[in-house]
């Protein structure tokens, strides 16, 4: 999928929300318990639900992984269902996957290639070689982690590097490796005024925003300093949507915090 | 596993070998491929042939999560066959995963309670939060990437921050962590000359050092520089061993390359 095609949709939905798909068990409608696969079936009533409200849905590998074989086939069954009945939708695999080059090859085929995401998370400490091999599939994205949504993001992004703060020496020196233009970064909303710094260094490029909602970012604030003439941001919700009601109208619960937040995107790109 | 229980180990078979199981169906033996799970039966051949010779088997979850649900089932068998067989022997899940904390909780429940890994490795960018949910588990261990075996190493982590590199930094921070007794750290056999600097920051960790062998390190000068009272280093190769013959004898002349490490090894340790 091109950003081009994301625009698109962004522009016909009124919407740049992305989902975040974290399915816990324990806090999931206890019917769905009884289900053979309780994970897929909350998410495609979920999808179901919400898939007119936003552009993105956002799996986090870590709520799969968590269950072991039974959490990957959920997963599997997932990005089936989002590219068979919704494939004009974006794909994030966030899984903060990075290692030395012949491994990250390993990791960009399980994510583009086994599960056909559109776009993988991926972390930079390891550099320009654990990178590129994302880089190197063409219309898939690869979203590097810059100013995490975390307190943590504290401890070394936001030291200063050669007198440039860790996290904007990311962005500059991601700026040079091949196919550059397939990237796009994580900045957490939870940091919103560093936007403006940060649109400095890549006017161009579609930001992943998580933190709005249960993390405490706002939305008005994030799109003031991030916004550029892509819109160029994806606003992500995972808890504060998911998880508003845990009866049997959960996914009813969800649209209408969903629908929430699209109104407010359509207002603020009217 | 404690750090006095991989002692024992390393005392008793003269060496401090860790093996990497990186399996990757193209280049394991074509015999094999006939098999209903090659992973699993070549991990088990391996294991079979070299347990004597090792302290710690580490696989890279990437070459497992490249061939989907079937992988993952692989490393699951792969795992219950190490804690069955060879319960002394040090695990550890190559995953370098890291999120904010809640998310954090379920890779450490994972790799810790689903496939019960002795360890994993984990990425420091995103801080403390992404890191304490792994140190919290009582009689595991947390491998923090500090300085890796890769060029891109030279990208950020051995950039100055406030004067000192960030990979000193990693170290310096991560030492003020809640439960950071339960840290080791990554350390690139290719930066060996940096060890004795590291050694300074924590002379009792455990240091897993991939990097001698397929990618040129040299491990007397990494015991020269690297060892502490309890030895402290797990030296990694994976491709070095396993992939010297993709022959009928493929497992023999696995453990016949790693006998040559383990003697060089105990030679060391006398």
């Amino acid at each position: 999928m091109t950003t081009a095609e994301i625009f698109a949709q962004i522009q016909k939905k009124k919407s740049f929300l992305c989902i975040g798909l974290d399915v816990d068990l324990a806090k999931i409608p206890a019917f769905l318990l009884e289900k053979e696969d309780p994970i897929f079936e909350f998410n495609k009533a979920i999808i179901d639900a919400t898939h007119h409200l936003c552009v993105a849905y956002k799996p986090n590998t870590a709520f799969y992984e968590a269950y072991g074989i039974k959490g990957w086939k959920a997963l599997k069954k997932t990005i089936c269902y989002l590219n068979e009945k919704h494939p004009d939708i974006f794909t994030i695999a966030d899984a903060k996957r990075g290692d030395i080059g012949n491994t990250s090859t390993m990791y960009a085929k399980a994510f583009f290639e086994d599960l056909s995401f559109d776009s993988v998370t991926v972390a930079p400490y390891m550099g320009k070689d654990s990178v590129e091999p994302f880089l190197a599939f063409e219309n898939k994205h690869t979203i590097l982690l810059a100013l995490t949504s975390n307190q943590g993001a504290f401890d070394f992004q936001t030291q200063k590097v050669n007198e440039q703060e860790l996290y904007k020496q990311v962005l500059e020196t991601s700026k040079t490796w091949n196919n550059s233009e397939n990237l796009m970064y994580v900045v957490g909303a939870t940091k919103a005024e560093f936007l403006a710094d940060i649109r400095q260094i890549i006017p161009d490029a579609f930001l992943l925003v998580p933190g709005v909602g249960a993390q405490g970012g706002n939305l008005q604030d994030v799109c003031k300093y991030g916004m550029n003439k892509q819109v160029g941001l994806l606003i992500n919700s995972s808890r504060g949507i998911i998880y508003v009601s845990n009866g049997e109208d959960f996914a009813e619960a969800a649209a209408k915090k969903a629908s929430e937040l699209q109104e407010q995107m359509a207002e603020i790109l009217s």
